[in-house]
């Protein structure tokens, strides 16, 4: 990274159990080069929220505006939990859309999937292009190397958060070049029935439990000709099936180009089962969906995952078993 | 019961994994006067389903086809799971809607919402009034005693297979009365602030995690000036409370007269929920939400649930502490 820049942490939706983590976290992104404060309600308390629904979008708003007062490029949540959508009536869209326009980048996964989507339904969702470090692009923002945007990405309780040795490798990498402007492109390795895919549009998705969360409300955006990505955790098969195949009777799978699933984690299974797994679920939606839906993208609850760029226009390509998601 | 009606079992969704249950239940039941016998695969198994879609698709027919022919005025679900959503584009919704003119009432509840749900999203919801006993109404079915319909209630496998002395007598002795055109109301304790509450309209609902699946979908009613009564077991009240907020969001819950929530059971708690509980879910839903948030419902994933009559008028009463459905 060439130049330092100003990162803010902060909690839109559940609470911080352990501040120690996010101490640690701010540390290790810091020794990254980054220029780190927490935002003032960080650590905030109430219920399982980190703060009331009012100060949880103060922070949110607050943060936009850092943004646009050039005090900060980089907006990373502490974690997920449960919280967004209690406060999507209540947003200030073009406040968000602006800090975007500065330069703001916001990273975070899981229930922040609520707010990266409910922002592409409300034309806050930045420009459709990346612009990258080689590009030497400074129009976007006036305090910000690179130009704003929506990043799918690690968290700081969840990942930086961890002991240094936990950390995984890639997830670190990832994020510091995609926050530098040098990221391009993430690959995988899927199954080689989808040799020779090549489809460019919006790359949109999230937590299944969070898009799905959102379907029938204003909060939805409505993406034709996407690349969809989805992950999701503590969550049986069945459930997973279901949502997607809710995703489907909406017509949302199906406006797609292609549906890209990342990792499905930490469920349990049932003694009823027997016999259908995930694998079943993935081959009857294969059968019932006419639209290529991939798997093996590094992204979910896990400890590696790859930073990805929400709302911006990305090109799937597969050669053999090997995908490539590029921007 | 004046007169024996011919009982069918049968298998929507999910497998029944010990059929000695489901043996019991039509022993129960023709105790009660009921000619009972199992439809041809309520016993068939593929994974975790109750046979292949297209057995069970064909199962669903068949039933309908039985109530048409004169040889079935009750359509008892063994047990729910899942297995409808897999259903719902390839069900003959005329041909419900005809079992339905012909006396056929069809029994069930958690997946069965989905079923009785897009039933009336489809026009295939029956007569919006209740023909009592004493209203000596035959014209509805040519075969059956009463008008037919959609009732969220008991299940052979679930409720009716249990060992005589488990089976609850509440709902037992409500299923007899529903089947038999007696049961014209169910009452319920609830809060004392609706007192005087009275308001009249579609009563609907279910299972809330399969409501919030069909939302979006072509398979979701379209109900104004409605009663919603909801349940759900094994959800954590942030989910129960971010699925109701969905249904907020897209203008379900405004619409309402009131919503009923029955039992939310078997649920985790978790160390971040730091004193948000079911109750401060319900106190955030009541200050978003401008309709009458009551609970007390007893139904659920319970062993007492009353049988509700799903697609009819109903009127909602309170008096004191007493809440009152009826038709």
């Amino acid at each position: 990274m060439s130049e330092q820049q100003q990162l803010i942490i902060f909690s839109p939706s559940g609470v911080v159990p352990e501040p120690a983590r996010v101490r640690r976290a701010a540390k290790r992104l810091a020794q990254h080069g980054f220029a780190v404060r927490l935002d003032e309600t960080a650590l905030a308390r109430h219920q399982r929220f980190a703060g009331t629904d009012e100060l949880r979008l103060q922070a949110l708003h607050r943060v936009a505006q850092a943004g646009i007062a050039g005090e900060a490029c980089v907006a990373l949540a502490t974690r997920g939990g449960y919280g967004l959508t209690r406060l999507l009536d209540g947003i200030d869209w073009p406040l968000l859309a602006r800090s975007l326009e500065h330069g703001l980048r916001w990273v975070g996964y899981s229930d922040l999937t609520a707010l990266q989507l409910a922002a592409m339904a409300h034309g806050a969702a930045g420009p459709e292009r990346v612009a990258h470090a080689h590009d030497h692009d400074h129009q976007h923002g006036e305090h910000c190397s690179h130009a704003g945007g929506w990043w799918h990405g690690p968290m700081a309780n969840d990942d930086f958060g961890r002991e240094p040795a936990d950390l995984d490798d890639v997830t670190e990498a990832c994020f510091v070049e995609a926050m530098g402007g040098e990221l391009e492109a993430v690959g995988f390795r899927t199954e080689p029935e989808f040799d020779g895919l090549d489809v460019t549009g919006r790359l949109w998705g999230g937590n299944l439990c969070v898009v799905a969360s959102l379907l029938g409300t204003p909060h939805f955006p409505r993406v034709k000709g996407g690349v969809l990505f989805l992950e999701d955790v503590a969550e049986h098969p069945y459930r997973v099936e279901r949502m997607l195949l809710q995703l489907h009777q909406a017509g949302v799978l199906g406006a797609q180009k292609a549906v890209v699933l990342g990792q499905f984690t930490d469920y349990k299974k049932s003694p009823l089962d027997r016999g259908y797994t995930l694998k079943s679920a993935i081959a009857h939606l294969r059968a019932t969906v006419p639209v290529p839906i991939l798997t093996g993208l590094p992204f979910g609850h896990v400890p590696t995952k790859v930073c990805l760029p929400v709302g911006r226009r990305v090109t799937l390509a597969v050669q053999g078993k090997d995908a490539f998601i590029g921007w």
